[in-house]
């Protein structure tokens, strides 16, 4: 299978307007690569896949070890097999940071996808977690009311994202947008900050290609507005 | 190979930047389909693919029959292979109403992608065609304001094009975006208005899977700003 392709099923605005009922199923899902993220149905937690293996990391801090062939389904996922093409080593003070460090990793990227990831001992790291739908078709802009969030002090982990240019921005997220999971698989979530003060390993590709595919047969897709002010999504997802 | 999936080369965006001077080699674009639009080189005209052959349609009104192995190569373009789901005989009054047409035809599929085509004698179809960059870099708008207009009146042809959901323009073009050829290939162009007094063959197919391919090694695409209002592109393209 060819490597750093962007695989999407749905759309951020889908997930703004509580579009999460129905979803691809993760055997579908994992087919299409070995790195990404996504939700889950109702939105209940986040997803990460690190090396090909998907896990659910939910709002009481507790993280599923997902069956690839298992019944979890996705509303919205993105994912590629991923084939680092730059790596470095570099003391990222924070996520703010971590834009300038990827571009100058990648010149020329501004108006491409990327496929990033970055390895090692963090000061801090902190996420959110989605705590999921506490009513049909709650939205995304609602949900981020209740999520959780924690700080990870002095943790061994990863980060596994994607960096989108602003057209993108309704059908992905703008931006860098990374989940985070502990090295030893019990902590994670969305990231919101991160430090660290030694070294870490960044890794990132661009993506020529990205295939997104539309929910078929889903009705609240079908009825939904799908016009998300630009603003709320950075404000949730940012 | 798959049919009723969408193939897309770069971004409206990138043509109202002035993005024209590279992209996709017209055998390359072929491989995905047999029915699509797009434009060429410097934005010289108007390109449509009917039944698997390419044209290009010139503003001085001439059309080009393209070697599908020839030098053609097109900075955007969208393609698909075609395959009708929904077939009707319709009288279409104007562009306008042929929205409201084919949204009957195709119920839910206010969100979602099709393909189109219209087959028959129109009492009138009003194409513009672009004339070209005349200075590099030059953007749709300002090539807008150089292009011709053609009305061909009691018209034997065939529209060619596509239906595309608000959160993909900029990508390529909100709503219906159709390209027009005379059944005997001599006249054509992108479909500014139409008429049909009698009625003409209504084909359709929703389309579940778009793939997007960035342009690789082109610094004007890489430089542009790809942020263009939604307004601007409605005005050259709606």
């Amino acid at each position: 299978m060819t490597h750093n392709q962007m695989f999407q099923y749905s759309l951020a605005l889908g997930l703004m307007d509580g579009v999460a009922d129905k979803g691809l199923p993760i055997s579908e899902f994992l087919k299409h690569g070995d790195h990404g993220l996504g939700t889950f149905r109702f939105m209940n937690g986040e997803m990460i896949v690190l090396d090909g293996k998907a896990y659910q990391m939910l709002s009481d801090g507790s993280i599923v070890d997902l069956d690839s062939n298992g019944d979890a389904i996705h509303p919205f996922a993105q994912i590629t097999r991923f084939k680092p093409e730059v790596i470095t080593k570099a003391i990222v003070p924070s996520k703010e940071e971590l834009n300038g460090i990827v571009t100058n990793l990648v010149p020329g990227s501004k108006n491409h996808l990327l496929a990033m990831r970055l390895d090692g001992v963090f000061e801090s790291v902190t996420v959110r977690t989605a705590a999921g739908q506490t009513e049909p078709h709650q939205g995304l802009l609602e949900i981020g009311k209740n999520q959780v969030s924690f700080t990870f002090e002095n943790v061994r982990g990863t980060l596994v994202g994607f960096r989108q240019p602003h057209y993108l921005q309704g059908i992905g997220v703008h931006g860098d947008h990374l989940h985070f999971i502990t090295d030893d698989k019990k902590r994670g979530g969305h990231v919101l900050a991160l430090e660290s003060d030694g070294e870490v390993e960044v890794k990132a590709a661009q993506m020529y290609t990205m295939t997104l595919e539309l929910p078929k047969g889903d009705q609240d897709f079908d009825k939904a507005d799908l016009l998300g002010a630009h603003e709320d999504l950075k404000t949730v997802e940012g």
